[in-house]
Protein backbone atom coordinates (compact mmCIF):
# COMPACT_ATOMS: atom_id res chain seq x y z
CA UNK A 1 0.00 0.00 0.00
CA UNK A 2 1.36 3.93 -0.01
CA UNK A 3 3.05 5.39 2.39
CA UNK A 4 4.25 1.65 3.78
CA UNK A 5 7.75 1.08 2.90
CA UNK A 6 8.89 -1.39 1.13
CA UNK A 7 11.67 -3.73 2.40
CA UNK A 8 14.70 -2.80 0.21
CA UNK A 9 15.79 -4.82 -2.06
CA UNK A 10 17.82 -8.33 -2.00
CA UNK A 11 21.49 -9.03 -3.50
CA UNK A 12 21.40 -9.57 -7.18
CA UNK A 13 21.50 -13.69 -6.54
CA UNK A 14 19.03 -15.97 -5.47
CA UNK A 15 15.75 -16.50 -6.28
CA UNK A 16 12.86 -14.36 -7.08
CA UNK A 17 9.48 -14.64 -6.16
CA UNK A 18 5.91 -12.97 -7.67
CA UNK A 19 2.99 -13.05 -6.46
CA UNK A 20 -0.45 -12.52 -8.23
CA UNK A 21 -2.42 -12.84 -4.84
CA UNK A 22 -6.26 -13.79 -4.98
CA UNK A 23 -8.91 -15.95 -2.31
CA UNK A 24 -9.89 -18.29 -5.33
CA UNK A 25 -6.53 -18.70 -6.82
CA UNK A 26 -2.91 -17.00 -6.09
CA UNK A 27 -0.70 -17.62 -9.33
CA UNK A 28 3.20 -18.01 -8.14
CA UNK A 29 6.35 -17.55 -10.05
CA UNK A 30 10.02 -18.47 -9.30
CA UNK A 31 12.21 -17.08 -11.11
CA UNK A 32 16.18 -17.64 -10.75
CA UNK A 33 19.18 -15.56 -12.62
CA UNK A 34 20.96 -18.19 -15.21
CA UNK A 35 23.59 -17.25 -17.43
CA UNK A 36 22.95 -13.62 -16.72
CA UNK A 37 19.09 -13.76 -17.91
CA UNK A 38 15.95 -14.62 -15.55
CA UNK A 39 14.78 -18.05 -16.13
CA UNK A 40 11.29 -19.36 -14.44
CA UNK A 41 12.58 -21.75 -12.67
CA UNK A 42 8.75 -22.93 -11.41
CA UNK A 43 5.04 -21.28 -12.02
CA UNK A 44 1.50 -22.50 -10.66
CA UNK A 45 -0.82 -21.53 -8.55
CA UNK A 46 -2.58 -22.61 -5.08
CA UNK A 47 -6.04 -22.58 -5.35
CA UNK A 48 -8.91 -22.76 -2.77
CA UNK A 49 -11.98 -24.87 -1.77
CA UNK A 50 -15.19 -22.28 -2.78
CA UNK A 51 -17.49 -24.12 -0.29
CA UNK A 52 -14.60 -23.62 2.71
CA UNK A 53 -15.61 -20.58 5.02
CA UNK A 54 -13.81 -17.80 4.57
CA UNK A 55 -10.89 -18.75 6.97
CA UNK A 56 -10.53 -22.28 6.12
CA UNK A 57 -9.81 -20.70 2.36
CA UNK A 58 -7.32 -18.27 3.77
CA UNK A 59 -5.97 -21.24 5.60
CA UNK A 60 -5.66 -23.36 2.06
CA UNK A 61 -3.89 -20.37 0.22
CA UNK A 62 -1.45 -19.65 3.47
CA UNK A 63 -0.49 -23.51 3.45
CA UNK A 64 0.12 -23.68 -0.46
CA UNK A 65 2.10 -20.37 -0.81
CA UNK A 66 4.11 -21.89 2.18
CA UNK A 67 4.92 -24.95 0.54
CA UNK A 68 6.32 -22.53 -2.10
CA UNK A 69 8.60 -20.94 0.41
CA UNK A 70 9.78 -24.08 2.01
CA UNK A 71 10.26 -25.76 -1.40
CA UNK A 72 12.03 -22.83 -3.49
CA UNK A 73 13.14 -21.08 -0.39
CA UNK A 74 13.43 -17.58 -2.94
CA UNK A 75 15.15 -14.68 -1.10
CA UNK A 76 12.57 -12.25 -1.62
CA UNK A 77 8.73 -12.10 -2.80
CA UNK A 78 7.34 -9.35 -5.23
CA UNK A 79 3.52 -8.46 -4.91
CA UNK A 80 1.47 -5.98 -6.41
CA UNK A 81 0.33 -3.06 -4.99
CA UNK A 82 -2.69 -2.80 -4.14
CA UNK A 83 -5.31 -0.63 -5.88
CA UNK A 84 -6.49 2.34 -3.95
CA UNK A 85 -9.67 3.27 -5.99
CA UNK A 86 -11.56 -0.13 -5.97
CA UNK A 87 -13.69 -0.65 -8.83
CA UNK A 88 -15.38 -3.85 -7.24
CA UNK A 89 -14.75 -3.41 -3.47
CA UNK A 90 -16.01 -7.11 -2.58
CA UNK A 91 -13.84 -8.81 -4.52
CA UNK A 92 -10.88 -6.79 -3.38
CA UNK A 93 -11.66 -7.27 0.34
CA UNK A 94 -11.56 -10.95 -0.38
CA UNK A 95 -8.13 -10.43 -1.85
CA UNK A 96 -6.71 -8.45 0.41
CA UNK A 97 -7.49 -11.09 3.27
CA UNK A 98 -5.60 -13.60 1.68
CA UNK A 99 -2.74 -11.28 0.78
CA UNK A 100 -2.70 -10.60 4.65
CA UNK A 101 -2.00 -14.48 4.92
CA UNK A 102 0.44 -14.09 2.34
CA UNK A 103 2.50 -11.49 3.49
CA UNK A 104 2.70 -12.88 6.56
CA UNK A 105 3.83 -16.00 5.42
CA UNK A 106 6.82 -14.11 4.20
CA UNK A 107 6.90 -12.00 7.23
CA UNK A 108 7.54 -15.13 9.47
CA UNK A 109 10.41 -16.16 7.41
CA UNK A 110 11.90 -13.06 7.36
CA UNK A 111 11.53 -12.36 3.57
CA UNK A 112 11.71 -8.88 2.45
CA UNK A 113 8.43 -8.14 0.60
CA UNK A 114 8.71 -5.54 -2.20
CA UNK A 115 5.69 -4.12 -3.44
CA UNK A 116 4.92 -2.88 -7.02
CA UNK A 117 2.39 -0.43 -8.63
CA UNK A 118 0.97 -1.89 -11.93
CA UNK A 119 2.29 0.75 -14.25
CA UNK A 120 5.96 0.39 -12.86
CA UNK A 121 5.34 -3.54 -13.79
CA UNK A 122 4.53 -2.67 -17.16
CA UNK A 123 7.15 -0.40 -17.46
CA UNK A 124 9.60 -2.31 -17.07
CA UNK A 125 8.56 -5.41 -18.99
CA UNK A 126 7.28 -3.34 -22.29
CA UNK A 127 8.91 0.20 -21.90
CA UNK A 128 5.17 1.69 -21.41
CA UNK A 129 3.13 2.00 -18.53
CA UNK A 130 0.16 1.72 -20.06
CA UNK A 131 0.81 -1.62 -22.18
CA UNK A 132 -1.32 -4.01 -22.83
CA UNK A 133 -2.55 -7.34 -21.36
CA UNK A 134 -1.00 -8.95 -24.75
CA UNK A 135 1.94 -6.80 -25.01
CA UNK A 136 2.77 -7.76 -21.03
CA UNK A 137 2.25 -11.94 -21.98
CA UNK A 138 4.62 -10.93 -24.91
CA UNK A 139 7.23 -9.24 -23.16
CA UNK A 140 7.42 -12.45 -20.58
CA UNK A 141 6.86 -15.06 -22.83
CA UNK A 142 10.05 -13.64 -24.89
CA UNK A 143 12.04 -12.22 -22.12
CA UNK A 144 11.77 -15.98 -20.09
CA UNK A 145 12.35 -17.31 -23.31
CA UNK A 146 8.89 -19.72 -22.83
CA UNK A 147 7.50 -21.79 -25.35
CA UNK A 148 4.02 -20.52 -24.93
CA UNK A 149 2.43 -17.71 -22.54
CA UNK A 150 1.95 -19.13 -18.97
CA UNK A 151 -1.37 -20.52 -17.88
CA UNK A 152 -3.91 -19.66 -16.20
CA UNK A 153 -3.58 -16.16 -16.03
CA UNK A 154 -2.26 -15.73 -12.51
CA UNK A 155 0.14 -17.80 -13.40
CA UNK A 156 1.43 -15.42 -16.38
CA UNK A 157 0.52 -12.13 -13.61
CA UNK A 158 2.70 -13.67 -11.44
CA UNK A 159 5.44 -13.87 -13.62
CA UNK A 160 5.53 -10.52 -14.87
CA UNK A 161 5.37 -9.40 -11.09
CA UNK A 162 8.27 -11.41 -10.74
CA UNK A 163 10.00 -10.39 -13.87
CA UNK A 164 9.61 -6.75 -12.61
CA UNK A 165 11.00 -7.56 -9.88
CA UNK A 166 14.24 -9.06 -11.25
CA UNK A 167 14.58 -6.13 -13.54
CA UNK A 168 14.93 -3.75 -10.52
CA UNK A 169 17.15 -6.24 -8.48
CA UNK A 170 19.37 -6.16 -11.45
CA UNK A 171 19.25 -2.37 -12.16
CA UNK A 172 19.63 -1.44 -8.09
CA UNK A 173 23.03 -0.32 -7.05
CA UNK A 174 25.62 -2.05 -6.03
CA UNK A 175 26.04 -1.49 -1.66
CA UNK A 176 29.16 -0.69 0.00
CA UNK B 1 -18.03 -11.72 3.73
CA UNK B 2 -21.79 -12.43 2.25
CA UNK B 3 -21.90 -15.49 0.73
CA UNK B 4 -19.39 -17.37 2.54
CA UNK B 5 -20.73 -19.57 5.26
CA UNK B 6 -19.84 -19.07 8.99
CA UNK B 7 -18.79 -21.63 10.82
CA UNK B 8 -21.78 -23.62 13.35
CA UNK B 9 -21.82 -21.67 16.49
CA UNK B 10 -20.49 -24.25 19.41
CA UNK B 11 -22.31 -25.16 22.23
CA UNK B 12 -23.30 -23.24 24.92
CA UNK B 13 -20.16 -23.39 27.35
CA UNK B 14 -16.59 -22.77 27.22
CA UNK B 15 -14.88 -18.93 26.63
CA UNK B 16 -16.19 -16.25 23.42
CA UNK B 17 -13.49 -14.21 21.53
CA UNK B 18 -14.51 -11.34 20.24
CA UNK B 19 -12.50 -9.53 17.83
CA UNK B 20 -12.38 -6.15 16.61
CA UNK B 21 -9.90 -6.23 13.19
CA UNK B 22 -7.82 -3.39 12.41
CA UNK B 23 -3.85 -3.23 11.06
CA UNK B 24 -3.02 -0.53 13.06
CA UNK B 25 -4.60 -1.97 16.33
CA UNK B 26 -6.93 -4.77 16.88
CA UNK B 27 -9.31 -5.30 19.97
CA UNK B 28 -10.14 -8.14 21.33
CA UNK B 29 -12.51 -9.38 23.97
CA UNK B 30 -12.49 -12.76 25.74
CA UNK B 31 -16.21 -13.33 27.72
CA UNK B 32 -17.03 -16.88 29.63
CA UNK B 33 -20.38 -17.88 30.92
CA UNK B 34 -20.63 -16.88 35.34
CA UNK B 35 -23.80 -18.13 36.54
CA UNK B 36 -25.76 -18.17 33.39
CA UNK B 37 -24.69 -14.27 32.67
CA UNK B 38 -21.49 -13.32 30.13
CA UNK B 39 -18.63 -12.06 31.85
CA UNK B 40 -15.64 -10.19 30.25
CA UNK B 41 -12.59 -12.09 31.52
CA UNK B 42 -10.33 -10.05 29.50
CA UNK B 43 -9.99 -7.31 26.89
CA UNK B 44 -7.59 -5.62 25.75
CA UNK B 45 -5.26 -4.63 22.23
CA UNK B 46 -2.52 -5.81 20.02
CA UNK B 47 -1.12 -3.01 18.32
CA UNK B 48 1.33 -2.87 15.60
CA UNK B 49 3.94 -0.88 14.83
CA UNK B 50 3.71 2.51 12.50
CA UNK B 51 6.67 2.64 11.23
CA UNK B 52 6.81 -1.47 9.90
CA UNK B 53 6.55 -2.87 6.49
CA UNK B 54 2.72 -3.97 6.23
CA UNK B 55 3.93 -7.69 6.15
CA UNK B 56 5.84 -7.02 9.63
CA UNK B 57 2.79 -5.30 11.15
CA UNK B 58 0.50 -8.07 10.06
CA UNK B 59 2.80 -10.06 11.81
CA UNK B 60 2.66 -8.16 14.57
CA UNK B 61 -0.75 -8.19 14.30
CA UNK B 62 -0.94 -11.85 14.10
CA UNK B 63 1.46 -12.82 17.01
CA UNK B 64 -0.81 -11.10 19.41
CA UNK B 65 -3.96 -12.49 18.36
CA UNK B 66 -2.18 -15.97 18.36
CA UNK B 67 -0.92 -15.02 22.32
CA UNK B 68 -4.54 -14.04 23.17
CA UNK B 69 -6.00 -17.80 21.32
CA UNK B 70 -3.05 -19.86 23.24
CA UNK B 71 -3.50 -18.28 26.98
CA UNK B 72 -7.03 -18.13 27.03
CA UNK B 73 -8.40 -20.61 24.33
CA UNK B 74 -11.43 -19.70 23.71
CA UNK B 75 -13.56 -22.48 21.87
CA UNK B 76 -15.12 -19.35 18.96
CA UNK B 77 -14.31 -16.73 17.28
CA UNK B 78 -16.73 -14.05 16.31
CA UNK B 79 -15.62 -10.70 14.16
CA UNK B 80 -17.70 -8.08 12.58
CA UNK B 81 -18.69 -8.71 8.96
CA UNK B 82 -16.97 -6.78 6.69
CA UNK B 83 -18.80 -3.76 4.69
CA UNK B 84 -19.41 -4.66 1.52
CA UNK B 85 -20.10 -0.79 0.43
CA UNK B 86 -16.79 0.94 1.24
CA UNK B 87 -16.44 4.44 1.99
CA UNK B 88 -12.93 4.58 2.98
CA UNK B 89 -10.83 1.71 0.37
CA UNK B 90 -7.40 2.16 1.56
CA UNK B 91 -8.13 1.68 5.36
CA UNK B 92 -10.82 -1.22 4.66
CA UNK B 93 -8.14 -3.05 2.71
CA UNK B 94 -5.88 -2.16 5.06
CA UNK B 95 -7.93 -3.78 7.95
CA UNK B 96 -8.54 -6.41 5.59
CA UNK B 97 -4.98 -7.71 5.63
CA UNK B 98 -5.07 -7.87 9.01
CA UNK B 99 -8.35 -9.56 9.24
CA UNK B 100 -6.98 -12.45 7.08
CA UNK B 101 -4.13 -12.88 9.18
CA UNK B 102 -6.34 -13.12 12.63
CA UNK B 103 -8.63 -15.58 10.52
CA UNK B 104 -6.04 -17.72 9.67
CA UNK B 105 -5.23 -18.06 13.25
CA UNK B 106 -8.32 -18.98 14.21
CA UNK B 107 -8.44 -21.61 11.03
CA UNK B 108 -4.92 -22.75 12.28
CA UNK B 109 -6.45 -24.09 15.41
CA UNK B 110 -9.83 -25.59 14.02
CA UNK B 111 -11.34 -22.52 15.63
CA UNK B 112 -14.92 -21.78 14.28
CA UNK B 113 -15.26 -18.45 13.56
CA UNK B 114 -18.41 -16.46 13.07
CA UNK B 115 -19.29 -13.15 11.32
CA UNK B 116 -22.03 -10.74 12.62
CA UNK B 117 -23.52 -8.21 10.51
CA UNK B 118 -23.45 -4.14 12.40
CA UNK B 119 -26.78 -4.52 12.16
CA UNK B 120 -27.32 -8.02 14.00
CA UNK B 121 -24.63 -6.65 16.58
CA UNK B 122 -26.49 -4.06 17.75
CA UNK B 123 -29.94 -5.52 17.34
CA UNK B 124 -28.99 -8.10 19.86
CA UNK B 125 -27.52 -5.81 22.34
CA UNK B 126 -30.04 -3.01 22.31
CA UNK B 127 -33.28 -4.75 20.28
CA UNK B 128 -32.39 -1.94 17.75
CA UNK B 129 -30.51 -2.68 14.56
CA UNK B 130 -29.91 1.01 14.33
CA UNK B 131 -28.50 1.82 17.74
CA UNK B 132 -26.29 4.52 18.38
CA UNK B 133 -22.61 3.55 19.73
CA UNK B 134 -23.61 5.55 22.81
CA UNK B 135 -26.88 2.78 23.42
CA UNK B 136 -24.38 -0.01 22.29
CA UNK B 137 -21.52 0.96 24.89
CA UNK B 138 -24.28 1.56 27.84
CA UNK B 139 -25.70 -2.12 26.82
CA UNK B 140 -21.72 -3.83 27.26
CA UNK B 141 -21.41 -1.53 30.57
CA UNK B 142 -24.72 -3.05 31.84
CA UNK B 143 -24.70 -6.28 30.64
CA UNK B 144 -21.21 -7.50 31.47
CA UNK B 145 -21.90 -4.88 34.58
CA UNK B 146 -18.47 -3.26 34.55
CA UNK B 147 -17.38 0.12 36.25
CA UNK B 148 -16.93 2.33 33.08
CA UNK B 149 -17.28 1.47 29.11
CA UNK B 150 -13.97 -0.49 28.59
CA UNK B 151 -11.62 1.42 26.47
CA UNK B 152 -9.56 2.03 24.06
CA UNK B 153 -13.21 1.79 21.58
CA UNK B 154 -11.43 -1.59 19.88
CA UNK B 155 -12.15 -2.87 23.31
CA UNK B 156 -15.60 -2.07 23.41
CA UNK B 157 -16.27 -2.77 19.55
CA UNK B 158 -14.60 -6.62 20.29
CA UNK B 159 -16.55 -6.69 23.97
CA UNK B 160 -20.13 -6.20 21.54
CA UNK B 161 -18.87 -8.38 19.06
CA UNK B 162 -18.48 -11.02 21.95
CA UNK B 163 -21.48 -10.09 23.28
CA UNK B 164 -23.62 -11.07 20.41
CA UNK B 165 -22.08 -14.03 19.52
CA UNK B 166 -22.64 -15.35 23.32
CA UNK B 167 -26.31 -14.19 23.41
CA UNK B 168 -26.45 -15.70 19.62
CA UNK B 169 -25.05 -19.33 20.95
CA UNK B 170 -27.17 -19.07 24.28
CA UNK B 171 -30.39 -18.32 21.71
CA UNK B 172 -29.60 -21.25 19.70
CA UNK B 173 -31.27 -23.89 19.80
CA UNK B 174 -29.95 -27.39 21.25
CA UNK B 175 -28.53 -29.86 18.85
CA UNK B 176 -29.15 -33.77 19.21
Amino acid sequence: MDGIPSATPPNKGGRYLGIDPGLYCTGYAVLERDSAQPRLLEGGVVRSTVEGSLAERIHEISCGVREVLEEFRPESMAIEQVFTTIKYPKPALLMAHARGAILLAAAERNMPVVHYMPTQIKRLLTGSGRASKEQIQHAIKNELRLKAIPEPNDVADASAVALCHYYSCQLAPTGG
